[in-house]
């Protein structure tokens, strides 16, 4: 331990998953060394450490985001956020570490689609990042395939879909022979959640009766649909033995209700939700109409699955899930997409509209907002964005934790910080957001990245390159 | 009203589906005229006049078997009951409709599916009949062709099947496309509730790894699977817009689970159970080895949904359900096979056993044991056998009722009767009996078919022709 | 058989709880002898039999209120209609039994209360009654009591209450006996439940704080707490061994919840509703400020459960109750009070306004509009209202069906009928009407009550003392 | 901070409620003052700083067991246990704070309770504790001390009683008095739930029966009236504002049921169980004879609530409960009477039997078991033992974690230890275990309170007296 290769972070509140006390960080090279009551590290560093007044602040552990797609393709296009754009702006928000998913479409080999994304991420991101594997064509090689990520690859999870027929769909007995291998090889099978044969029909029906506005993209997912895919899932889970679940981006009632049934039921199932669902609603998108009239502004707020209906209190029941820990993560779903030339591609068949929005920078800030409105405590905080998505992904306790022998990976936050959301101050890739004029209390102040101070008072001070791919062990949080 | 047309059934008690109360029974034709307290009738009646003793039976309404399959072809073979040998028996046993499923298969055209059945009835049935209608391959067309069987054929259910993918199976799409016609048209939507395409991979791994015997039939359709399935109908309904369901041969626990919330919720779903889902067990399956120890003997009792392990409790919970109403109808799903040359194709792979089991002759028998052990009232025997059948499939008051105007279907049932079910004195042409030695108490005396009478204290005297198509309005069971 | 002795009744429509269907009924001196259909029976009439009419009408089965309170002393007065005017009123609106509850204080012996009750009604009521008994004072001389009253005084159900400390209260103790007593000799136990220890607290705490008008007595008896009173009974019946259970005036969708789960799990839980709590909210009784603007008016709806507050939505879950038979039979409650001298008690104190209102009239009429508006078939109006109350309480099947041998209480209901409630026009003995301007379908055209024709057309031909007591059997509901 | 004043410990891998990591943890007086990576602290520390050996051992924050009855007079005898026996009792099973209840019984006033058990405990206890305080007697008296409690004594939890009616029990309104004074101070409400009224019922009539040995006390408080009272107190609660409540002693599947749905719907609602709950059964108690075939033996297992009957599941129930975090806590209800002329008061009445079980010492070692047989994990461990009770009750960060300024109450725990419980090796003042013979892996080492080695390897180096007083603020952990 040399005092020049020192951090001290000082005068700040450390917030675990538990409390929130005074205490002193300890860095030392890109790993947090040691922590202490506040002042009780003096005797150790010299006027050669760097020093980092933190108070007033929180000093929390960097956000985990476990659900980006950056420069994914889709609908004949590809998202535009890339690994240097992408992971900049999740820095500026807090977040330290991404995990994104690499893809296998039906017929590709599965490790091609990794090889692939290690291409798009190796030198380019300025944050730790890890890969989950979308497998988009479940058999006998790729069942192969997902033994030999989960051994040697460091690629622990593996990501499924009941929607987007001929894409990424998965029938049930592909999920079901998934389920099996993640059961004896010891992976996390997380599912995307919506009944894509059935919302099929409907979006044709509407498309047939000239209902094309990107509202209906909505309207043709019912939440029910979600809710009865997130049933099948846990049901195919149980057939499979006891395999052990996530659902990514849950956005409604129906399906928190089931997630809910199965974990009271003493069931490994687990679920994250996103900010979107937190705070958006179908309304907000049919709201949302150009100076001009033109109804397809809705498009920006395009994804899957949809924004839900105000009436229905989605976000009433979302937030107590939170609470509850019936939902245990809060991720992104970032997938941003332009509103020119990409969005617009949905002009007149809303079919078409590439699916996803962009919030990788704001999901520490927005969930934030639940501390500041009561909904959750600050412990929860820590622990939906950070903590769990470390342990439930096999990040922990390398990410995740304030602790000795954990990489220094931390965020001082200024609880009393206020800005809005703008895609004017944004630095994602994309020319509008979905978040336009949010206002925010609280922010990040200083970022460190395994030791490095990438992020200081609004000043960037990191580099695209900084970032290491982070090979992920089990699950640690499979009780 | 001619004395000599007339039929006077005195001394008995009449059941009905609220209780049991000494009237006499004035049938004029092929119809019930009048119903009197004991002797009330004298007046009318005169020496030309036919009497049937009643004294010490009930008089019930005769029984309505609302799921048969006289000759339905399956792993290429039919079944084994034509509809002279089916209905004959069903008429031994004191049913006195039955509802049989005329058949599309996919590509098949539905009209031409419904004329191959009737050409399979017309001039044979002892009893009258009516057809469901099986939609195996939903499309344009086949939407189009529902309209026109409820609006003039007297067709007004139609069957969907999760299960066998390839032969019956519709996906979630076509099955939401039936819904919303039916919620359209107001036809009933009948649902065989297994996920098949799961079932197909555990069924393929089973044969794979050399479990080939009959039980594993049972083993690779878990019960949850049921379950799922049942749920998944109930959702897609419930997008198409409160679709009234009624689910066929429901046999677990799970399925049962997710009917009562969904009638806790108001919704218009149904579900008929069958006798061997109320006795027949998997260990009685497992334990039918022949007497030169060949395991092969179980393909007796292969039918689709499976006979379910005993230390699950299903049994308990489906009589619950019948008293609950949760369940509202006992049907039969006779569907034989004999054992030699037709249950003997699936030898070395459980696949390839046909499907099925006989029972159409037993179901009064068989439910009235429930009477006689206490598990349901004798209402309730009534209702479940022959009231809610006719009024759940646009029966009523035709049929499933004693009352003035309707057709003059009439069971005596003496109480006391004791006989044993075997294969030697079945009338089903069946070379076994899944029943063998299944000891009953209380027993069919005589049998009225439109005022004929065609059973009589074990001689028959009804014949095949005598029976006639039933066009069937609309449910009048949807709350 | 006389035909002088005869009448038919014919034209019209027969209403059972399975159907609808023309039919004549013949009824002999005071007994149902025959059912026809239309036009059967001309051979057996004479001139001299008496034909009532009934083209255009139902014909049923006369309604059973099984919850009235004549002459009951409550809060220091007494029920304004005795047993002359309130069974007339009875009549008038179609209901052709009742039963009362003769009461038992605490200290009281209990066949003196019954005593006391027979006094109150012998020789002056309209139509039949039966008795069931209040049991205020559970101790051993009272159980004993409750053997007797079932074996040999045709009073086989005993109510219980939660609430009213000091009046009518059990403890959970005493519940728990009388259970265990119930168990034993077969009788129903009828439970009051609400939670009237807390509730006493909230009423104090509300005029400790000089909240002392009606709509207080509302407040301070939240719904939660006639939800637990529900969920509690059951589970001491359920410790009891089993006891059938059947709860009065069941008002809140929590209780509503309880009944319907242990129904699910095949308890013997049984509910009544009454139409109040289907059609009156909270809101209307603070929204009835009399023309001089005194809250006091709403002293008019003080009953106990309360009107329940509009945006809670216990009118449609109740509704759906009916329709999916959690709740079973709709009494009234009918405990009428005059605002002058009566209901004025309790100005200044709403705790000391006598709990009740006067609906025994308009039971039938306002269980019709449910059928009207679609909340319930025409089948369930007759089963809730008449058939299920009969053999819930032992009556069946003398009362509660249009069969032979059945009594002849019949009543011909014109569903065309428009006409407006009102203390103007209604014979109970009441200066105000809960149901004042109140518009109503359908109406009573003719009623008999055991052969004798007491209303008809508007004009009465019924007479004090006609009635007859009906000492009942046990339950015949209980499955 | 003085070399000399410091101790190290070394070498083990500290587990924290999300993992477990390797760590040094350096001690200064009574506080913890750093966390180090192994060997980090070594620049600081000196040869005069006492280092102790952690190798192959988990360091966990010492135990916190917040229920125990040391000296409660019950039955006219007392609780064998003093706060000098049963605190030493406690270190030497690695549990270094307790929390125990000061009485007010019915009459008495609040404050002289509180001071009398200030008195029993002062300059008494080896180990730090603080003090609920039970209140058998609500009353404006009663209510008006509890806000004083809170604000100034640090006693921020209070104890009502469903059961024991004339000693403890509280009536419906009384609770809810309750209730509504902590929803406005904060305090937290923690109930023994059981409906003591129907339980005296059960309990007399066996008595009456002649059933008088010790299992009558289980078989006459059936789990349902734990279920009931649950249910009940969380109505209440609604009632009351959502008043957070915290339930002792969970035995039963069907009050974890209510407790679990009650989280689900977001309320504040926790719970406690106790191991005697996770591992004994009424069969044990009822096999439990001594040599002489004397019955009476199974009073050393008479708690309230009982134990549970084996087929019913509640064992696994409840360990499914402990992974899901509906229950938050394991504590002992640590309330040991002697066999010899304590338990023996009940001989001949098994309602004289003084109620309670002594388990103080054995609770981190019995939930260890959990951890052995993997039905929890190592960090529900600490969690449930140590951080929850400590957040729960205001503990939270002196106690129940191993940080930076919290007190240094540290266990050492050897994971690898074998030992064997029994009365010949315990250390409580107790003359019978009723962990006889119960084998147990893992186990205490080296246990700090505040700073000081008051047990090590086998040598008890504390002393009565040490333990201090801890004023509790409110909970930390109402979400």
């Amino acid at each position: 331990m040399s005092a020049s290769n020192l951090t001290l972070i000082h005068g700040g509140t450390v917030v675990t998953t538990t409390g929130a006390a005074p205490m002193d960080v300890l860095v030392d090279g890109e790993t947090i060394a040691s922590l202490h009551v506040p002042g009780g590290a003096d005797a150790i560093v010299g006027p050669e450490t760097r020093r980092i007044d933190a108070t007033g602040c929180y000093v929390v552990p960097g956000g985990v985001d476990v659900h980006t797609h950056m420069r994914l393709p889709f609908g004949g296009t590809e998202a535009s956020d890339d690994f240097t754009t992408g992971t900049v702006a999740a820095a500026w928000g807090g977040t330290t570490t991404i995990v994104d998913f690499a893809v296998q479409t039906t017929g590709q080999d599965v490790e091609e689609g990794l090889a692939a994304w290690h291409a798009k991420a190796e030198g380019k991101t300025a944050i730790d990042y890890g890969f989950h594997m979308i497998v988009g064509g479940v058999d006998d090689a790729a069942l192969a395939a997902m033994d030999r990520l989960v051994a040697s690859e460091g690629v622990t999870s593996f990501k499924l879909f009941t929607a987007y027929p001929g894409v990424f769909y998965s029938d049930d007995g592909q999920i079901l022979r998934a389920m099996q291998k993640a059961r004896d090889n010891g992976a996390l099978i997380m599912m995307h959640a919506e009944n894509g044969i059935a919302i099929d029909v409907l979006a044709a029906q509407a498309a047939g009766r000239g209902d094309t506005t990107p509202v209906w993209h909505g309207l043709t997912r019912p939440p029910i649909l979600e809710g009865e895919a997130t049933h099948r899932c846990i049901a195919l889970a149980e057939v499979a033995g006891g395999t052990p679940l996530y659902f990514v981006h849950l956005s409604a009632s129906q399906a928190l209700g089931h997630v809910a049934a199965a974990r009271d039921a003493g069931r490994n199932v687990f679920a994250e939700t996103c900010p979107q669902y937190l705070y958006l609603t179908l309304e907000d998108q049919l709201g949302a109409v150009s100076a001009d009239g033109d109804p397809f502004e809705g498009a920006k707020w395009v994804a899957s699955p949809p924004l839900r209906t105000k009436h229905e209190n989605h976000h009433a029941d979302l937030w107590k899930g939170l609470r509850t820990d019936d939902l245990a993560v809060v991720s992104t779903d970032h997938c941003p997409f332009c509103f020119k030339d990409q969005k617009e591609l949905g002009r007149g068949d809303f079919r078409k509209i590439p699916n996803g929005m962009g919030t990788v920078e704001h999901r520490m800030d927005l969930v934030h907002q639940g501390v500041v409105a009561g909904q959750i405590s600050l412990e929860r905080w820590v622990e939906t964005c950070s903590t769990t998505p470390a342990r439930m992904f096999g990040l922990y306790p390398k990410k995740g934790v304030i602790a000795p022998g954990s990489d220094a990976d931390v965020v001082i936050y200024d609880p009393q910080r206020q800005h809005v959301l703008s895609k004017d101050t944004h630095h994602m890739n994309l020319d509008h957001s979905a978040w336009e004029g949010f206002a925010v209390t609280g922010g990040v102040k200083t970022v460190l990245s395994r030791g490095s101070v990438v992020l200081d008072d609004g000043t960037w001070t990191g580099r695209a390159g900084h970032g290491r791919f982070v090979p992920r062990g089990l699950s640690s949080y499979l009780r």
